[in-house]
């Protein structure tokens, strides 16, 4: 026997069932399932994803060959459980064709109904139902349908004529009816006739009459539908492979629009939006599917509470509501027991909120589709929790119908949805750190700083940032940039800061000089008012509301579920005793990644480092770094002191030095009076500083190693900030790591240095601490090198995000001119910047982790890269077996959960 | 039994031979095997190289517990054979103790003559020899040396006084005598007394009586003298590994100042300049080895032949010459007979040119040393093409004798000796490309053009060079630049050129708009004289004349019987047809790497290529792209043409569009006008093309995967000139490379684009030709991800200048600030971009060759980086299994003798 290629269901049994969704997608393998456990659904059968993905690689000759045989089965099974006939004058069977995928992908794929109808069927099914205008009205909805669907004549821009559009406006306006269902049989006689004649004039060929030239053209629709653009589209921004391709599912159809006796409609088994406890949905009479989401047609509420409160919403009148608005429950009451009943039913078996979609003909129910329904991230967290308690979900399962990528709604503010709905998008740019911000215009670093001062909203609007705009990033609202992806400097530190930002909006064009910046052909000035979702990237024109999110009870009580069933544990990447403060708050158990670097900028400081760098030698720079080491040392004793006992990973000095110098003319006169010295002298150094590719250069470790005096006076502040701390009754744990290593050898001359100094402080303080020395692996050498290095290193760091530079040879400042091309054209999954690369990037850090652990078998082992905080990477990461994972301080929560889902996704028990 | 660590020879027997250099050192090692095939050599003991690791590593005390025992028992054999007692008053043995490290590192470590002389011990040997100066002579050169070495009396810098010299020069001029050999034992005597007095004065204690602290002081000083200064250089220049370590060879003294029956002296076995097969040599009567190079005493030929040579080159008399200077033929000749027939022993025995030191010893003949001669890149050639024709050395031996890395000499101009001794250095820089090269001063590529059209000799000077610099660096005779590295743009053009180029002179400081540059303090202005050494990286001031070198016949011989050995082709890095026809000319079988971008920078071509990068849309491209098709096309019909027959793989546009626009002023003015736009349309375009690290932005696959239509006009130009020459009945065999693959997807969109167009042009022209469409290997996800790319990619090769840049996250433009420091400190052993890091990169390059070849078994692999010329690089890739090496043109002669070694040395027969 060959593979099966066609999957039956109907009247009690079915060949698939609900865990089959890879091959008959989310709606067959539902169809066959709810067959099993006896709920009314309408016979059918399912082709499955396999044959699609045949199809696009071998094309409809080929498909047909291979099924034609088990769809023609199909359709005979089909008719016998109804007793009808596919294309029977007298007794038609007639057909849904629907698409359906692994996941779901609402309205994005293409569907026919009603189909099996011709001229003389058509007349049949009046006869047999005796309602000619039933019949008629699905013959040209069929007619309709299939001309957009299989015929291609749906319009293509928003400009066009719908021809068939055209055609019902004309006879609804001649015949002055507002509603299609108003439209007698005679009408909808002439309008199939017209309909037909628009077929013909524009494809040149007459409406199909043969049952089975529409089935197979219908099938053949719905496979290429999985090409379309917009399911295209749908796909990268959900990340969804191409290659899944869709099922197809050919139903006996069911008519909601058979009369008064008849209707259709979708119900939730809860509140989508809240996660109330609560069944409710909408129902037309006389209608089919189509209608209810057409909007054409008010729909109405299916149970009498929601009914109750959808009235008193849209100001209608009881009496009103009763007669022309009845819910389901009043209107057809048996039916809604039995709907009622069958939801109760499906949610139990599923575990899950459902979306359900139904159909009443003539009095009976049958049920079209359920799916677990799509809700908001306060309504996914309540749904689980409450039906953790409820008994219906153990722990685990109700951890794992939460989406971790949801959490992050609930942990910035948002835009008020009716403000947002008015306003005007003017540029899109990458969602780099998410959530809602509206501010004034602000080109530069320090006058934001001033303006923040006096007590205004700000948005930094900048090509690139740079650590020198961090103050003026850390008191904007939001930070709007040109250029850069989604771990630019300014991306990452807005994470970081918790800050909303849109990175790299590639159509906007600064002027510095003008103090202006062009969006959407509209020139905007300094102090002009925007707003930026960092959710999704929008750039609105104005100012728009906000609106703080407040973490519900039910938010804390999952994660405290969390840290039940998590093996990995969740650190943060913090720099500042506040960061700490707040990563402490969403459940951090301590510092994968402290930056030095950014305390350097701060007050003062600036200037000692100036100086250092300035420094001829090395007795020059040490004189510069004696300023420093007082400055370090009390900030490192702000973070230990917020950490209380959890362990601080506290990065060396990382970035190349001219990040520390001014690289403009106005700062560059500046430091020059600072410094006492020429403008001239300071543009030399700044040039001699240069770097072609600076993300490749004098940076990391190579500092360490051509300045050790670098790492001794860091090294000491630590040290000494720790005694000073136990001196104080804190616990501090400092893991020391040394970047970008790329040898063992520059790991034991750093390692050595550290040593000494803290031998050399533990002498002279008369104190000691624990503490380790380790590395962060970011250089693809190190990965290859594991063994070796962790000879020496006690934990290592997977710094991800240069990893993935330099694994993938992209730098992630200049990427966004050829990543979105990239993903656009399929070249890559997603943006690998966000999510690890598993199938490259991840075989170093697999490698990296293994060969470091067979030499030390207790090697401590965390990322500290942004993928820290992305649910899948962290998958992966606990799947590599990896101590913790680190992220900015607002992805702890999401971190927390997706590091508890990969326990119980992964683990044994 | 334990280790041994003591090797004992003497009398016709030894416990070591010839091939335990490792463990004994060359020199112990070539003692025992003389020893063995019955060579007159004083006794001794060897001290292996293990000890000094060890010495190293636990220090003196733990060393003298270990090898004390074995010590002793050696000197006991020493006394038993000579009949003479360590210490002895009246019969004493004297030692001579010296470093011997695996390769020889003339001069760089410590030696100590005469050891076990005391105050009493010298009247002994005065009495016992008769020769009272004979005997103090020896004492004071013994406490001379003692003090130097192991009191560590030696002058630190120039200006500092060697007290021994001035108390010797003192007594010279008092006594009124020239040579240290005119003095009388009285005056020796006292001068004994005097260095004695001098060692209380420095040291502040006595010098040592007891014989065997002397000894015990003498071995830890030459263990010691493997980690002075200048060993550490030489160490670091010849690429000799730190833990390595040096032997100690204890030995008994004899004597060649012991009178006019004695003499001492060194000889080759043929010429080491020219490879002569000629014994020649220098000797000197009553003297020690070390007066022979000391330069003191004009020394002696050995053979009659020789003496009246030099004689003649000298200007001295023939009468003159047989009285004060004759030959060791005439002076000695039963000892010049016995030298003479155990020269030929030597050089039979060890099928090589020896270098040898004798003493006579009252008309005794001792050999003190025999080791393979160093000789000059002409000589070594002659010595292995000579030594197989006489039979001594089989054809593939004969090849091992040749070093690859000598060969270079051969094949670039030299500066005259002479001329450059009287040179002054004013820079250093990396030796970036080999020869010598003399012109002035110019500052500016286009400039270069107009001056070298007048008859000038330029050397280019810049900061750094960039593909706009192109014309002007191949009319240059040299080129000088103060960023970069070995890697950076000038040093890989110049040496694909074999155009001299001295690169990353960092202490040089250049002034464009002053047209000037300050070089070790002076200040050199345009037009000025300036001379390069690119293979030392010197940097003269003022004109040095060159020499051409003509490749000799049995260089030609030479390179024939390479390719009888080798499995690796070798082909060439050429992007021009005169490129082809000089490596064709160095034996080249292919072009492994031909840069298409290098042809956009020709003529009317940069026009079109910024009309392209000026166009806002692919019409735009497309039509610019239309003007370069016939350009590109003539390009590879010639390049065709002069591979005949030989594949040549093509590179597909790589570098980001940015280096085709220009960056300055005066170049930014120039593009506006002739496109008839504004400067600032110039310059914004500029700016939007900029990138924060270009080795990691839109550039390679990147371009034709957002450009098609490049890659589109690339293919067509390739394929179209392949049928034309087919036409012309010219076999032309493209390879298509598409650069920078990161992902199969990438590549299979690009190799899509290929075979259209390829198609197209077939039927177009109505004629096919036999292509290839593969990859680079040069991102290390591209190596990971090898077996992917490989089900679609027809060959690979590796481009190890980026992979070495992304494994090691080293900028090749920027590693020059701290690749130096890393080398002095030993972070890594030699340069990674000129010498394959086979722990790393290897790693890569094995795993992408494996798993490429599981995927697709009959996948031709090739390097095309730097690395392809560099012979420890290519031993590796015919290790890891390569098809073929690619390198610049002037390296293909050393590839091929690289080649076939790596064949000889790993394959069975």
């Amino acid at each position: 026997m060959g593979t099966k290629y066609v999957y039956f269901y109907g009247d009690g049994k079915a060949d698939g069932k609900a865990d089959m969704k890879n091959l008959l997608g989310g709606k067959g393998a539902n169809l066959a399932e709810m067959n099993l456990i006896g709920i009314p659904v309408p016979p059918g059968f399912t082709i499955t994803t396999e044959v699609c993905t045949m199809f696009n690689l071998k094309g409809e000759r080929e498909m047909l060959k291979l099924i034609s045989k088990e769809v023609e089965e199909g359709v005979r099974q089909v008719e016998k459980i109804m007793g009808t006939k596919f294309g029977d004058k007298q007794n038609p069977c007639l057909f849904s064709v629907r698409s359906g995928s692994r996941v779901s992908m609402p309205g994005m794929m293409d569907t026919v109904l009603n189909l099996g109808l011709t001229e003389e069927v058509v007349e049949g099914l009046a006869k047999k139902t005796g309602n000619s205008a039933f019949a008629w009205d699905s013959y040209r909805r069929f007619i309709q349908m299939y001309g957009d669907v299989v015929l291609d004549m749906k319009p293509k821009t928003k400009e066009d004529i719908d021809p068939f559009e055209e055609i019902l406006e004309e006879m609804k306006e001649r015949k002055g009816v507002k509603n299609d269902n108003e439209l007698s049989t005679e009408d909808l006689m002439e309008l199939c006739g017209k309909f037909k004649s628009a077929v013909k004039e524009v494809t040149g060929k007459s409406f199909p009459t043969d049952p089975w030239e529409q089935l197979w053209g219908s099938i053949i629709a719905v496979f290429n539908s999985w090409k379309n653009e917009r399911a295209i589209y749908y796909r990268k921004l959900n990340n969804i492979p191409e290659d899944w391709g869709t099922a197809v599912n050919v139903q006996a159809m069911v008519f909601g629009n058979m009369g008064k006796t008849s209707a259709t409609g979708v119900a939730f088994t809860r509140d989508a939006a809240t996660g109330e406890n609560l069944f409710n949905g909408e129902y037309l009479i006389n209608a089919q599917g189509e209608d209810v989401v057409a909007g054409t047609r008010t729909p109405q509420q299916i149970t009498l509470e929601g009914s109750k409160r959808w009235a008193k919403l849209a100001n209608v009148e009881e009496e009103d509501r009763k007669n022309n608005y009845p819910s389901l429950e009043e209107a057809m009451p048996d039916s809604y027991k039995e709907l009622n009943e069958i939801q109760i039913k499906l949610e139990t078996h599923y575990k899950d909120m459902q979306d359900l979609e139904f159909t009443i003909q003539d009095n009976k129910l049958w049920l079209l589709q359920t799916r677990g329904g799509k809700r908001t991230g306060a309504a996914m967290i309540k749904i689980a929790i409450d039906m953790m308690r409820e008994g219906l979900l153990g722990e685990k399962e109700s951890l794992m119908r939460v989406d971790p990528h949801k959490l992050d709604e609930l942990l910035h503010p948002e835009f008020d949805k009716n403000a947002l709905n008015k306003a005007t998008s003017v540029a899109k740019g990458l969602p780099a750190s998410p959530g809602a911000a509206t501010g004034q215009i602000c080109f530069f670093a320090d006058e934001a700083e001033q303006w923040a001062d006096d007590g205004k909203d700000v948005i930094l609007v900048r090509i690139e940032t740079s650590p020198e705009d961090l103050k003026g990033m850390n008191v904007a609202k939001g930070i709007l940039t040109a250029k850069g992806g989604m771990t630019s400097h300014a991306a990452v530190v807005a994470r970081g800061m918790g800050k909303c930002c849109v990175s790299g909006a590639g159509s906007i064009s600064i002027n510095y000089k003008g103090r202006t910046v062009k969006m959407d052909g509209k020139m905007f000035k300094e102090g002009d008012w925007i707003s930026l979702n960092g959710s999704t990237g929008q750039v609105y024109d104005g100012r728009i509301e906000t609106t703080e999110v407040e973490l519900s009870s039910n938010f804390s009580e999952l994660m405290k579920i969390c840290d039940k069933h998590t093996r990995l544990k969740v650190r943060t990447n913090a720099d500042t005793p506040n960061d700490s403060k707040k990563a402490i708050s969403f459940g951090a158990q301590g510092i994968g990644l402290c930056r030095t670097e950014h305390m350097f900028f701060e007050g003062e400081r600036i200037i000692a480092v100036r100086e250092m760098i300035l420094a001829d030698d090395e007795a020059g720079r040490r004189v510069a770094l004696e300023k420093l080491l007082p400055m370090q040392r009390s900030d490192f004793e702000g973070i230990f002191e917020a950490m209380n006992g959890f362990p601080v990973t506290v990065r060396l000095l990382d970035p190349p030095l001219h990040e520390f110098v001014p690289h403009d003319q106005k700062g560059q006169e500046e430091m020059a009076r600072t410094m006492k010295i020429s403008v001239e002298e300071v543009k030399s150094k700044v040039e001699n500083l240069h770097e072609f590719n600076p993300m490749l250069g004098h940076r990391g470790c190579r500092l360490g190693n051509t300045y050790p005096e670098i790492t001794e006076m860091q090294s000491r502040a630590i040290i000494e900030a720790a005694i000073n701390c136990k001196k104080k009754g804190i616990n501090a744990v400092p893991e020391i790591m040394i970047p970008l290593i790329g040898t063992d050898k520059e790991f034991i001359m750093q390692e050595k240095i550290v040593r000494e100094v803290a031998e050399k402080v533990f002498e002279e303080k008369g104190e000691k601490i624990d503490y380790l020395v380790g590395t962060m692996i970011e250089i693809p050498r190190a990965a290859l090198t594991a063994d070796k290095i962790a000879e020496h290193a006690e934990f290592f760091s997977f710094g991800t995000n240069d990893l993935t530079q330099m694994t993938f040879g992209y730098s992630r400042d200049d990427a966004g001119k050829f990543l979105p091309i990239y993903m656009e054209k399929d070249l890559l999954p997603c943006d690998p910047f966000q999510e690890l690369d598993q199938v490259g990037v991840g075989q170093l850090v697999e490698m990296g982790t293994q060969r470091g652990r067979k030499t030390r078998s207790n090697l401590k082992v965390g990322i500290c890269g942004e993928h820290g905080g992305e649910p899948n990477s962290i998958d992966f990461c606990h799947r590599v077996g990896m101590n913790y994972v680190s992220c900015s301080p607002y992805r702890v929560p999401i971190a927390r959960l997706a590091a508890a889902q990969a326990s119980i996704r992964n683990d044994l028990e």
